[in-house]
């Protein structure tokens, strides 16, 4: 039996999902594919010919697989790489289809967030362009939880269970001094205010906290919010706050105490609207104030992650072998909700050009009309997404995450 | 039988494992205390008659204590209050001794860290002045590891395992992308070390992170930290710095990119030295550049705590009120490590006089001569201290603490 080969991929900013999305299509290519190539930089990596193999890893054991799903990040490495349009110039994409061929590759698997479902509708309006029969199939990962279609992304879930634990430890750690106080903590989230919207279920019978919730699909408006604080530390003596990076006045601009850069996809590199109220907050009140910005810990976590969203990270990386084996191509895995109590889900898949280079937002109507907390139809949306812990293995005291040197030659 | 009655109370800045002391009081006491009183934000409680029954609580069984012991920060609050001399004005002290007759104790324990045992110290030198024979004993608690005499301090091995876990995450993190880079990481630790040395237990075999660490004990010089990372950069692509929030120059000018402020012990309260780092390398090396502040979660996250730490707070608790009831006075709990390996502790005290208004810094020669790295004694000394991993309870995806209400109601 002589079985074509896969390729899969990892792109864009790390999550603690999307290893066990890699894992999930390893699993289910034996069998079907003779070699899955894991190509190392996202689709930089079929560029320079760089690649792992992973059925010989999954070769090594069940411990290994359980293990690198549990690791932080992407194992075969990310990349921030935008490919031209094709009619402008096709050299990438002749390469690319040049290697598929060489290394009898049958089904490319990438997976990554919005930028990177650029790159899968553009390998495969070229695919169809030359007429050729490769399946290119996203599978969905973003702690933002902005992509289109699907009820959400692998990946969030455990940044949300990451955010609400986290905010739920700080208000035990603001509660003790009898003094006011404002803590304001800035969460991830440019455009879109899921994460910060999971803030709220920290909230629990004794834990009112975050108090002030601020989204970046409601303006801004630092009078109102200062009046918001006010407000509340008439009645309590602690008042935290939870607000996106992209917080914005109703002209668009963003509040934010530093200088803004872009990257190459052209984002904004924010940081500061958490600094940017605490100074607000100081220079308007006479209590004490703290901004902590929770950065790049919510991404990376492994050690407080879903074990819902670990599970489903692992079966939509499933379902995409499972797609291209049945002849799918140019989509994306998606998952549908069929329940919320017992939550339900089913996979399935949507085409790619319906997801590509758009983004999902908050519902407005799931913040409430003054723009400072959530609604419960939010909860009821999150509260599933951030169920059951993942035991992982420790060595020496740290967790024992998958040896990712092979990454670290590239300089 | 009519047992005399104990306090307890907790002060200072949180840690992970003040709560587990504050259940071996509890437990120690039982059957050698009629009631154990719960002073409510410190030694303010007292002054203010604001006490918990813990004995009580601790009839409601072991899960509760259980729980409490893995409840981060003050259950019983904190506060930074500051006992004047008596010989000036020794009216808080008639209050509190006056309260002690009240209540019949023979025992007061204070949680705390230096300038919780400057409040030992006061209390026992104006017990001796009245001829009182209330045992006053310290329980060392700080993330700092500052206490003088003691091997370590609780609270510091579990700050230890989320510093240095959290690291080898940023750096799972950090290594996906093929471009030059550096993160800088600031720690808490004003003027010891001993948090960001701990960073350096993020090392194993395939994670060299992080690549440069400076501490305070250490002067800080600004033209050599860019040679080093330039260096660092001709060689990998990816640089990670940890550095303590009280760097200082050489004239002791703190490396800061804000303003400080002062707190009720005069302490400034820093935050920057990241972010001046982060911009100091921005204008120097045309690479990309982070600066994340680990902030109040070093200090709160139960989730990922030392066994060990935990394990060592509830017998110094325990130890304190053995040595009470011995008739020791005027003393603080202690550690003394009798081997490194296998790691072994003994419980003994030291006189408070001996330990107030003193900080414990890094041995200078515990960091290299160049001031960039820590030696391999300080990873010996360390390593014991973050050994073993704590379950905790988890409830609708989110850790089950203690209901800490109690504490809200002090607006």
């Amino acid at each position: 039996m002589n079985l074509p080969n896969c390729i899969v991929a990892q792109s864009g900013g790390p999550t603690v999902a999307i290893n066990a999305s890699l894992v999930g299509v390893i699993c289910a290519s034996i069998g079907h594919y003779g070699t899955v190539y894991g190509s190392i930089n996202g689709i930089l990596g079929i560029l320079n010919q760089h690649y792992l193999n992973l059925t010989e890893l999954a070769a090594s054991g069940k411990d290994t697989l359980q293990r690198l799903a549990t690791t932080p990040a992407m194992y075969l490495g990310s990349c921030r790489y935008k490919l031209k349009d094709y009619h402008e110039d096709a050299s990438d994409y002749e390469k690319i289809f040049a290697q598929f061929k060489a290394l009898n590759i049958k089904a490319f698997f990438y997976i990554g967030g919005n930028d990177s479902m650029d790159t899968v509708l553009k390998l495969s309006s070229y695919a169809d362009s030359i007429g050729s029969n490769i399946q290119i199939i996203g599978i969905p990962k973003t702690i933002d939880n902005d992509l289109m279609i699907t009820d959400h992304t692998p990946g969030f879930g455990s940044a949300a269970k990451y955010i609400a634990s986290t905010l739920l430890e700080i208000a035990h750690d603001t509660i003790i001094y009898p003094v006011k106080s404002v803590t304001i903590i800035e969460i991830m989230g440019r455009d879109a205010g899921w994460l910060t919207a999971a803030s709220a279920l920290a909230r629990n019978s004794y834990c009112s906290a975050p108090h002030l919730i601020y989204l970046p699909e409601s303006d801004f408006n630092t009078e109102s919010f200062v009046e918001d604080v006010r407000d509340l530390l008439t009645v309590q003596n602690n008042v935290i706050v939870a607000v996106s990076e992209g917080i914005h006045d109703s002209n668009g601009n963003y509040i934010s105490a530093g200088e803004n850069s872009s990257d190459t996809f052209g984002h904004s590199q924010l940081s500061g609207a958490g600094k940017a109220l605490e100074l607000l907050i100081r220079a308007s009140l006479p209590v004490k104030v703290r901004s902590v910005e929770i950065n790049i810990l919510q991404r990376c976590a492994v050690h407080l992650s879903s074990a819902t969203d670990l599970k489903e990270a692992f079966l939509s990386g499933e379902k995409a072998v499972s797609l291209a084996l049945q002849g799918v191509t140019a989509s994306m895995v998606i998952m549908k909700r069929t329940s919320d109590a017992p939550y339900t889900i089913t996979y399935d898949y949507a085409e790619i050009k319906n997801i590509a280079n758009e983004a999902k937002s908050v519902p407005r109507e799931w913040i409430n009309a003054r723009g400072n907390n959530v609604t419960y139809e939010m909860l009821t949306y999150l509260t599933p997404l951030i169920q059951g812990e993942v035991p992982i293995a420790y060595h020496n005291g740290l967790p024992n995450y998958m040896d990712v040197s092979h990454l670290s030659s590239q300089a």
